[in-house]
């Protein structure tokens, strides 16, 4: 073959629209187009592989390298295997891993409107939060507070209405939290302090020995199936209902935004799309198993189930927008996001009157 | 240039992968790994991109593109444009479009077991079917129902509880159901006959010229977003809650199982997490604009906005009970389906009244 058909050959191949990846020199030297493989870390507060928090991460993984091809891999860190727990919004933010698994309101000592984007006490059910996020304004604000920390976030399951707590003493008025010192994170601890309590905020992983030590009193964690799961049930007798301070809490994923941005189109469209069903499965997980989990917890377990009596849940709710306000006096960011959120709670209180609720109504009647 | 030299040229354009097809030996001169291009019809039963129904396959679509970068296209074909409203399942069973999405309760003709998984009266609502089906075996069993037919089902889009319907007479008791012809499908019909009225199967588009004509009497169709759409308002005085007959209905994306096998893993995957997504996007915009569609229809049209009374609800819940046995005891798929559902029904229950119910007590406490 002569040096002219070489050259032939070479130009209609190219020609032929089959250059491929973006980073490849096209030199008569490269003839397959190389795929770019991209290895990333993620890290969580959660024990590694703890049912539904630590699983969720996991699964994306396995979606992300499904739906890639193989093109990307994502490696999982449970809480102190790469850094410490509750210490990922830093570690993604300089790159130290490209993603995180975790709540926001795990991330209030950086900037005070975090919270807001996991749960809000006396806020949004899991439904509402999905509504919001994707269709009421949400998603944006939070991308708008992350930018600066340069983390892109993404809805990252969600455990429905969580329960309100283990306790060793029965509540029956506000004064009963009074002195109790409580492992119960995000604006729920604020709200818990301005009742008398004091608000721990403890990984999952320590919550076990600091209530078996004494260091706390009380605690809240998820719901029965994450909480029968920690064992729980040995250090503490009464477990109340509802979650009147984690509603519908969203998980977060978190992407270094450099990281984010250095990725091809379909791959950025994969962490996306991968996230929102994870986002689902979640709750699709835990709305299937904390029946039989409580229902271990109780008849197996001896465990005392208990509503939060109307007076307690009244206060607690005054005292969970009286600390709203405050935030949101305090910074303007706070305010435009607690607003957003509170116009769609007044919608989804107002329609789900007549339909989640009139419906769960219906249905009960004999 | 020579003869020989267009012959070379031409087979280096196609050796380099742009004549497409799977079937390309890797050969020393292949120096390009050709990639297949797949683009798919997809048909609904919907009027061409109608709000959230019509614009979830839509969104499906773009999805696909985007996470194959562009490797799979499917266009969407309103109803009657590919072929009639209604008639999805046999389309894709035979392959004249590679997919659907519809309602699994519009093929209550070709199996009784299909519209269980769109919705059962008295049933599970969006949280609770989304477990059933990917935690809760409910995902299997469809399936296990939908092989025979060469179509293999994909949860695809929740509009959360419906309404009860528009009616031009008011219901104070079971009695005033009696002699109403009504567009109601699946087995909410059913039990509508059974209460002495004629259910009657129409698709979406039908509907107003049906009820302007007086075709028939009644008609449910989703909810504010989608009802206001339609104009339901000006043919239909009075507006009922709650969907007791479709407390949760989830639609369906049903793929031809030839056409499914032939796509690569990733391919797969892409259709099964896109649909995924969909199934969560769709429950987050009805849950963002049912209310304000409602607050419409009540203040600005006069809509007059009604509870079914407890006696009626009470009796409908007793005959939606005896039709689920009834097929149930003809058919031992049906029996394994419902007492699946049943089962989780109970769970879910137990749990959403300390969990779910208990919150939204909580939140209206003032």
């Amino acid at each position: 073959m002569t040096k002219s058909m070489v050259g032939l050959l070479l130009a209609a191949a190219l020609l032929a629209g089959c250059g491929g990846g973006a980073a490849t020199s096209e030199s008569a030297a490269t003839t397959v187009a190389p795929e770019q493989r991209y290895q990333w870390k993620l890290v969580t507060s959660w024990p590694k592989n703890f049912p539904g928090l630590g699983t969720a991460p996991e699964n994306f993984a396995k979606l992300v390298e499904r739906l890639s091809n193989g093109r990307m891999t994502i490696k999982v860190f449970g809480a102190g295997q790469l850094v410490p727990a509750l210490e990922g919004f830093d570690a993604v933010s300089q790159g130290v891993a490209e993603m995180g698994h975790d709540g926001a309101y795990y991330w209030k000592g950086k900037n005070p409107a975090a919270p807001f984007f996991t749960t809000l006490p006396f806020g949004l059910n899991a439904q509402e939060m999905n509504g919001w996020l994707h269709y009421g304004g949400g998603m944006a604000l939070w991308r708008e507070l992350y930018a600066p920390y340069n983390l892109v976030p993404f809805a990252g399951g969600n455990t429905g209405v969580q329960m309100a707590g283990w306790f060793n003493r029965e509540i029956n008025s506000i004064d009963d939290l009074k002195g109790l010192k409580m492992r119960i994170p995000g604006l729920g601890g604020e709200v818990f302090s301005r009742a008398g309590g004091t608000a721990v905020s403890l990984a999952g992983g320590d919550i076990y020995t600091s209530m078996q030590t004494g260091v706390i009193d009380a605690t809240e964690w998820v719901g029965p199936y994450n909480d029968l799961a920690f064992g729980l049930h040995q250090v503490a007798k009464y477990y109340y209902y509802p979650g009147w301070h984690e509603p519908g809490p969203t998980l977060e994923f978190i992407v270094n935004k450099q990281a984010f941005d250095a990725l091809p189109a379909d791959l950025q469209a994969i962490i996306e799309v991968a996230a929102r069903a994870v986002n689902q499965d979640m709750l699709d997980e835990y709305t299937a198993r904390n029946n039989s989990a409580l229902t271990e917890l109780v008849e197996k377990h001896g465990v005392e189930l208990r509503p939060l009596p109307d007076d307690v849940l009244r206060e607690l709710s005054r005292l969970s927008a009286e600390v709203v306000e405050e935030l949101a006096a305090q910074d303007p960011f706070v305010r435009r996001v607690a607003d957003s959120i509170n116009a769609f709670k007044q919608q989804s209180m107002q329609y789900h009157q007549i339909s989640e609720e009139a419906y769960y109504r219906a249905r009960k009647l004999q």
